[in-house]
């Protein structure tokens, strides 16, 4: 196909003449969807109905350890579900904390309690003149809202298919003690799909903070979400951290909202042994402890890691051919013509999509006035601040592959347009 | 009885041998008993499994509204989980947000969030000099470990039949502006189980604080944990607060901890519109949503508050007896002593014991010695510091009735031995 960079300006208002009537008769299909969010579909939420009959009529609510599930108690998760979650993290149960039914909540709490109780004896973020976090973007926009809450300043560092700019990372880490934490997806990054790379995890795990409760919170939301039977690997980060004597670092983060129910499921967080004793100190005053009966039913339903991971694949089934049919309408409508770029990701929930500069937010209203919702441009940049206007997420979840096939359509559709018309303006 | 304050030297140092030999063939039993926590008993969980039916084979995951209880939304709660709380609570449902499982966490969020974000453009109170906090007690210990935990100032104030001692309360709150709230279990108060009269919630209502954020915490943990057909009845504070135009100066707090499952029921918190949008628009940061399948669960369960009332005799059929067998006890046993007090309540999770000044550690401790673990002296005083060191917080709802009469009795022993020797060492 001829890349609109090379069409003449006569060329370009012909084609902007056919894209817009191909616009209106879109627009008159009248479609309604959201592509908003990484929202697992209806389908994908059936496959874990069964979960709800593993308690039912039973009278064993024992926990391993003998605790009573229904009862008050087991702070830090039953002893089962911790290993069932550290087992799914690679790391030991004694380091994890199993929390309610959000990670989200997790990594909220976390950084709430360092704003106004401090890390480990350091003085409360909050206390402090200037308190910054490092954001990898186009990111996950429930991270930066967390930190934008807090006043705390956000910095962007850019992704590549290895991660985050290491260079970059380490240089503000390193060097700047105002720097206390940085937002990661180290596996199936939302939204483009990266793993960050073997290298990229162990200049991580060997960062050298000027800042003693600098934190990295690692938000390992898609763990285990392959769309192929060959997924990405991404390499553990404590045992890479326990090499440099640095386990404080990190805070690991996962939950089964995208495994069993995005509402309903368990979630969980990891750390260092000196990190998890502070941890517990202060849930212990914010809570009695978690839902266990959820937990044991996630237990009893799963049985263990290796059953978890044999599920996943009928997930991957159902979103394998939405993805595809997101993908295939990219390559076959838009390659060559230079007008966009998009991550083909072996896993996790989203396609991160470039515009032409200038163009991502045009788009998504276009895409808004014919009937689907997208995830807001910007959203994907701290302050939804997207420099070159360009990022756009698609979330190919919670449609179906039909519905998937039209949305993608009139997205390709939209970029054309906006594009057309953006390169008009610079004739 | 004879009082133990008229009797000699001789005649308590002739009692003194023979409650101490009582008291080792008391240990020699072997007892070992819980009384610690408010702990519902496992006969009184077995009354909700069912519970864990009702979902069971179902494909019914709608709510009144149309969604999807098993996927992300709802930040505030399904909107028939919305209702039976405030049914509940006797406020109206728009005022109401479901959490998770635990309505001390939602009190911890709250504190936590007006330390470091302030509440309605107040300055957070992280950044004030002061923050001071009223402090009825006896009280429960876990509101007072969160205020210690985040260095906000304890002041206690005195309990009586009525509730707090209004005079000081009003005297502090409407004078100083670095007293920012109060915490009340204004219904079968933790540990007294009193129940607040209608002039002290009219006077709460009608407070005018030095502090424009000041809040009263309204813990009605035990709303409608009768253990008579006539129970007590609390005064609705809101429609008082409206009486004033003073609708902001209340958080109130709910859960059915001690109506279903104490681990995994559900919590819930009523506050005005104002308060309301603030705490919608901060959560909506720290979580997407709570459970919403244990929500549904709930509702369908109970059909309707005077479900979740009816429900409620059948609690107090199984704790009156572990109640009375207590009472009884004191009564047989220690009354015209002048060695202790207690109180009588109507409902709740506790009785409050009153002992000679300078005994309630003792007593503790030789309860402890002997089998019988009760919640530690002090515990119900802010900073763990009963300055009278005699209050004692009786938790009857754990053991069975029978474990019960055996406590008391041990508990009765104890009182009598650690009342002779403090008043040998005094004669």
């Amino acid at each position: 196909m001829t890349s609109y960079k090379k069409m003449t300006k006569e060329e370009l208002t012909e084609l902007s003449k056919q894209l817009n009537k191909e616009y209106s008769e879109a627009k008159a299909k009248g479609l309604t969807l959201d592509m908003s969010r990484g929202k697992p579909a209806a389908i994908q939420l059936d496959l874990s109905d069964r979960l709800l009959d593993v308690m039912t009529g039973t009278s064993d609510f024992k926990t391993e350890n003998g605790m009573d599930v229904r009862n008050y108690g087991a702070l830090d998760g039953i002893p089962e579900a911790k290993k069932l979650l550290a087992d799914l993290m690679q790391v030991d149960a004694a380091n994890v904390f199993v929390g309610g039914n959000s990670s989200l909540n997790l990594m909220y709490i976390l950084v709430s309690n360092a704003m106004s109780l401090g890390i480990l004896g350091n003085t409360p973020w909050g206390k402090l003149e200037k308190v910054k976090f490092l954001c990898p973007a186009p990111g996950y926009d429930r991270h930066f809202a967390i930190t934008e809450l807090f006043g705390i300043e956000m910095i962007t560092i850019p992704m590549s298919e290895e991660g985050p700019d290491m260079d970059m990372v380490e240089q503000y880490v390193n060097h700047d003690e105002t720097i206390k934490g940085i937002w990661c997806v180290p596996k199936y990054s939302n939204p483009q799909g990266y793993t960050y790379s073997d290298g990229t995890v162990k200049r991580f795990a060997a960062l050298k903070p000027a800042a003693k409760d600098f934190r990295i919170f690692w938000d390992n939301a898609y763990a285990i979400h392959d769309l192929y039977d060959k997924g990405d690997n991404l390499l553990e980060i404590f045992a890479e951290c326990k090499k440099n004597g640095n386990e404080n670092l990190v805070y690991e983060f996962c939950s089964t909202s995208k495994i069993t129910f995005a509402g309903a499921g368990i979630a969980g967080m990891a750390a260092s042994e000196e990190n998890m004793a502070e941890i517990k100190k202060i849930m212990g005053i914010q809570t009695i402890g978690y839902d266990k009966i959820n937990q044991l039913a996630h237990v009893r339903y799963f049985k263990d890691a290796a059953g978890v991971c044999e599920y996943m694949k009928k997930h991957a089934d159902m979103l394998r051919p939405k993805f595809e049919a997101v993908l295939n309408t990219f390559e076959r409508e838009l390659s060559g013509l230079e007008i966009g770029e998009w991550t083909k990701p072996n896993g996790g929930y989203f396609i991160s999509f470039e515009s032409l500069e200038g163009c991502a937010k045009a788009i998504v209203a276009k895409c808004k006035e014919a009937g689907v919702t997208l995830t807001g441009a910007g959203a994907t940049y701290p302050y939804k601040n997207d420099p070159k206007d360009s990022n756009i997420r698609i979330a190919p979840s919670f449609p179906t592959e039909e519905e998937m096939k039209l949305a993608a359509e009139l997205f390709v559709l939209c970029v054309k347009l906006v594009s057309v018309e953006k390169l008009l303006e610079n004739c």
